[in-house]
């Protein structure tokens, strides 16, 4: 038996009850960590658990998911999802490859950033197409996902914008001299992904958005320590938001009760705003 | 303090360890009864919270609610809502109302359709916006919703369906004679609701989708009893699902992954089946 088990979005106790019985009945359990991050050690996990947590990495998911499925044929195996288990393709290909090999698979959902983003004030029905904003490199821009902003703001719908995670991947300079070292985790920030967006709009000019239009930069949701700022993107992008998971929404059409609920989380004078200087880095920010 | 509580899709066991710290703490504990159903009896909340626990039915909560939030000015207030607590608009309005009031407002998440539904094998990524069907009546076809599914398939995204419920709802006879006396549950079926869509697209005739179109039908997402098929309309209109509550996919484009999950839940015979001249009265079905 294969458990995917959400484990909800802030920290050990966002897990359901539905969700610890589980994993406590579990003898090998094992948390996916390269699509999300969990806001929480994982010495936490282990004590409300009473078992040990081992760390699944994308180098483990994508070579070594044949030994974990072997496994839940004969005993109970936990995989631990941050967020809601179908979130990320990865898990859906996880449940289809257990199937194929004939292992039944439970799944204990949880909030995840699909959901919880409606914290916002923005109506959840009224969201389009969600977007996948990466890092830009200096040869790589991409820009596809402009053309579905602009297709959900003609039909008047809300952009959810998830945000780059590059967690353990491998350092291609150090891969050159024969060893094998990752480079730190990233974090995409609401400010890189506002400055990539307007990098976009001032290539393409097709007045899909502009600075003045309005936006909402949100981080940590469902924490204690979330953060929900709505304003304009050249506003979005003073903004400090403090540490990751970030993410954005460029809103269509407003309805009135969208407009006032937006309004109660206005950037003004309070706001933690980021010097300047520091806005060039904060892709390295750790986490 | 007014904490909005999600609990979850399926029973007692949904509610996250922070979301049970949180009702066990509140003096009031209400139940949001009339935008989604518990599958579970009320009984069993309160042996779990060692707390009683009100339901707020449609007239409590437009007409009563004032009483709630001056409740939580000076006691820490509960408020659960089945699913997630922004899955409907009222959570928002209500969060609104608080915020105008001075009441703090802390929301604990849970899952909901809006994302367990990524169950059923297609990516919440590429979901547009999501449509409500409503019960038909001998004067009232609306089809707004046709278009919404039309612009959705347009741009290759698929359409999630959520299916009226009718909770508590006045008998109009019984008011006429004085009588407050209020019509029995009804729980829209993913058979009425694939019947609908094919009677709109008779009258319509835009061939946004039709008989042989696919489609995924599910019921009791996310509990132990979940039912998830895949058909044609024409299939899953002869598909029995079991109790409420039941909800409708029309896929858009489907990738190949997401054509190999789908195939997982196909229709085929072993799928239950419904007495055709049951499918006429399913509407009238009990909880």
């Amino acid at each position: 038996m294969l458990y995917l088990i959400g484990l909800g979005l802030g920290d050990e106790k966002d897990i359901s009850l539905r969700g610890l019985e589980a994993v406590k009945r579990c003898e090998n359990v094992y948390l996916e960590a390269y699509t999300s991050i969990l806001l929480v050690e994982k010495s936490k996990l282990e004590a409300l658990y009473g078992r040990e947590v081992i760390v699944a990495d994308r180098e483990m998911v994508e070579q070594g998911v044949e030994s974990i499925l072997e496994q839940a044929k004969t005993m109970e195996v936990a995989f631990l999802v941050v967020g809601d288990p179908f979130g990320a393709t990865t898990h859906s290909d996880l449940q289809m490859r257990a199937k194929q090999l004939g292992v039944t698979v439970k799944v204990i959902h949880n909030a995840s950033i699909m959901n919880a983003i409606g914290a916002c004030g923005l109506q959840l029905y009224r969201f389009g197409e969600t977007i996948s904003i990466p890092f830009f490199t200096d040869t790589w821009r991409p820009d596809s996902f402009y053309d579905k902003i602009k297709k959900n703001r003609d039909m008047g719908l809300h952009t959810l914008c998830l945000l780059d995670i590059r967690v353990k991947e491998p350092c291609f300079e150090a891969l050159a001299r024969g060893k094998k070292v990752y480079e730190p985790p990233r974090y995409m920030s609401v400010n890189t992904a506002v400055e990539q967006l307007l990098d976009i709009e001032d290539r393409r000019k097709e007045g899909v958005y502009g600075r003045e239009t309005t936006a909402v930069g949100v981080a940590r949701i469902g924490t204690d320590s979330q953060c929900i700022i709505s304003g304009t993107l050249e506003e979005l992008l003073t903004v400090d938001y403090g540490p990751p998971l970030h993410s954005l929404v460029v809103p269509g059409e407003l309805h009135v009760m969208e407009q006032e609920l937006l309004a109660t989380f206005a950037c003004n004078e309070s706001t933690p705003r980021i010097q300047k200087d520091l806005i060039i880095d904060e892709e390295d920010e750790e986490p």
